[in-house]
């Protein structure tokens, strides 16, 4: 965006969604309970940018300007969601890996983990089967003697973890990020990371001797995600799980942001269901709140979403990765003459809202060169438009 | 509704909005301060809306059923609007004599009484400039030392009235409520009246004597809407303002509902301006809540509505008739092929909504019959959508 807004003599404004950052409505009492956390939801922060935009194209004598909404994952969703309800107010949103369909049935439940899996298959097929297996070594520890002392060597933490469980969100949290962010370049956006870090993983797995235990080879892949730096000698397992500021989203998944999802008997993770019981008396612990269930799909459209898009939406693209799991929740193929999917086989996690730099190949430059093509057409139908009043 | 449903094979169903009626989410407590009341607005309402059809449908097994709204009034606003935002839930609505147009500065903020004076002007010039004169009859009282006694007299009150502003309010109620119900058949919707009651308004006071006052002359026109029973020997000026259960409203207009009016010099009324401070102030004294001045049109389109609802909506009804001075707010042309404007020179405030009776004349039977069949196409291509997938 800072590299394509001089050619639109655009203004850059980033909104700040409520309740993330410095945008506390209650000042520090915001996360206090179900009654302040209320105020956080989607339908509030698209009102919200609706009054911003309008107040601030009136405070900038800029009211014909035309607003173009850029957002990814989350923000993805609200571009593309701003977009369809709030057509008079933007005249189009690019919504880079926005999971819309990852609500209800709309996406089969075990997309998100088998696409995560296939990264891994891809890069290596014994890498994916070493990950498969190694849960079961973890799991071997639950019952022996000196399991957790064992563990804690083998993952070389701080102190002794207190459950095998840390050490399992801890791979897991390692190998789902880094197939979102198995971008094409160095990187630093969850963690940092050299260019293609699933296959950087699976070169480590693949180097280690065939007699080393699975468990070694995959808390080696995981330290590229946590110590790609190597100043690390030392893992906490156990710390603070907050660190990319993502307590608000847990609040909006226990409310309204309802993903289930599922690991397949064919996942490289534990073969897993979803209890939608479980799931709400886990939030009504947490957060005295009962998910509302069905309220995306009831707010912005269920299963013929495409359809309303169809006919009730215009100029919005949808971009997505194929790397990134979320791309399976999201919209891949185009809807109508000015509803387009931009995929790329090799994309990951918004890789096209990263900055450019001299390394990105020809399929990220070629993406990012469409969708300014595109958003130059809509700004000039715009303009078509209202000259014609 | 009840006369059409079965020819549709319909499920009728009347959904009340939240806080009017018996639907008090904080039962007792609901109309006690901004911090409950705050849930009162049409964007919880639509919601709900969407809420309630939805498991309504799934209650009923009975998903693939088409919805067709019906509203009247405000109900006809928020039934245009969930069509606008809720495409995928309804697939038509009939918004009869809805205002979307009366907000910000879209519609001359005169209009409403220009159009209200317009129907008495028609029925007869003399009935106009006699109501126009009244109000400085009646102002003259104020400084008159027996002033307030002599209203009493005059407008044969159980007890003197405490201020001429009383009586100013009675007359101006009944002037405006007649203009909208000025339905071609004897009803009772605000109040028991007879057919045309602004013509017999107006045969009332153009049947005395010249040299009866104007304000005789007013209150035995405004009588014919207090007392067309004839059972009222006294009247009460200064009783309970909230008979038709207004207090909703009156929040919503004090916080979203902001619509300007004005009285110009060529309306019945005496002139008046707007001024938004004063409104501002009375709704911070009244609620401790300042109004969201612009909030409708930012969340449903402005200036410029037609052209969001031309291009992302369709399957609407806007039904007026001339004789409601709502009508001037409303949509009165066509925006597109499904986004029709039925309006009616002789029809009052959402008469097509009133039950048939055998007195109903030929352009409200054929406003009906258009009605329907308009909605059977929508009905008939929806089949035909969900047939083709």
């Amino acid at each position: 965006m800072l590299h394509i807004a001089p050619k639109f003599q655009a203004l850059l404004v980033f909104i700040e969604h409520r309740f993330y950052g410095e945008s506390m409505p209650f000042g520090n009492d915001s996360y206090k309970s179900a009654e302040t956390l209320g105020y956080l939801n989607s339908q509030q922060a698209l009102a919200d940018f609706a009054v911003l935009i309008r107040s601030l194209k009136q405070n900038l004598s800029s009211e014909a300007s035309p607003v173009v909404l850029f957002g990814g994952s989350y923000g993805g969703m609200l571009a593309a969601w701003f977009r369809l309800k709030y057509p008079h107010i933007a005249i189009g949103a690019l919504a880079s890996s926005a999971p819309i369909l990852q609500f209800d049935d709309i996406t089969p439940w075990s997309s998100f983990y088998d696409a995560v899996s296939q990264d891994y298959k891809d890069a290596s097929l014994n890498c994916y089967e070493v990950i498969k297996g190694s849960w079961a070594e973890l799991d071997a520890f639950f019952i022996h003697k000196e399991g957790l002392a064992e563990i804690s060597r083998t993952f070389r933490t701080f102190k002794n973890v207190r459950s095998i469980y840390s050490a399992r969100n801890w791979l897991w949290t390692a190998f789902v990020y880094t197939a979102m962010v198995n971008y094409p370049t160095q990187a630093n956006f969850m963690m940092p990371l050299p260019a293609y870090p699933v296959q950087e993983m699976c070169k480590i797995i693949d180097g280690f001797s065939p007699t080393a235990t699975k468990l070694s080879r995959v808390f080696a892949a995981a330290s590229l995600y946590y110590n790609y730096s190597q100043t690390e000698k030392c893992f906490n397992l156990e710390g603070e799980a907050d660190a990319h500021g993502l307590h608000g989203w847990d609040w909006q998944a226990c409310t309204e942001m309802v993903m289930p999802m599922t690991c397949s008997e064919e996942s490289m993770f534990p073969p897993s269901s979803f209890s939608y019981k479980e799931f709400a008396e886990n939030c009504m612990e947490k957060y005295k709140v009962k998910p509302r269930q069905h309220w995306i799909t009831t707010e912005f459209g269920g299963r013929r979403i495409d359809q309303v898009l169809k006919s009730f939406a215009s100029n919005i693209i949808f971009s997505n990765g194929l790397q990134d799991p979320w791309s399976r929740g999201s919209v891949l193929k185009n809807i109508s003459a000015n509803i387009v999917a931009l995929v790329t086989e090799k994309g990951a996690h918004h890789v096209d809202f990263r900055s450019a730099t001299k390394e990105d190949p020809e399929w990220l430059i070629m993406q990012r060169r469409q969708e300014v093509e595109v958003i130059q057409k809509w700004i000039s139908e715009y303009y078509v438009d209202i000259k014609q009043g």
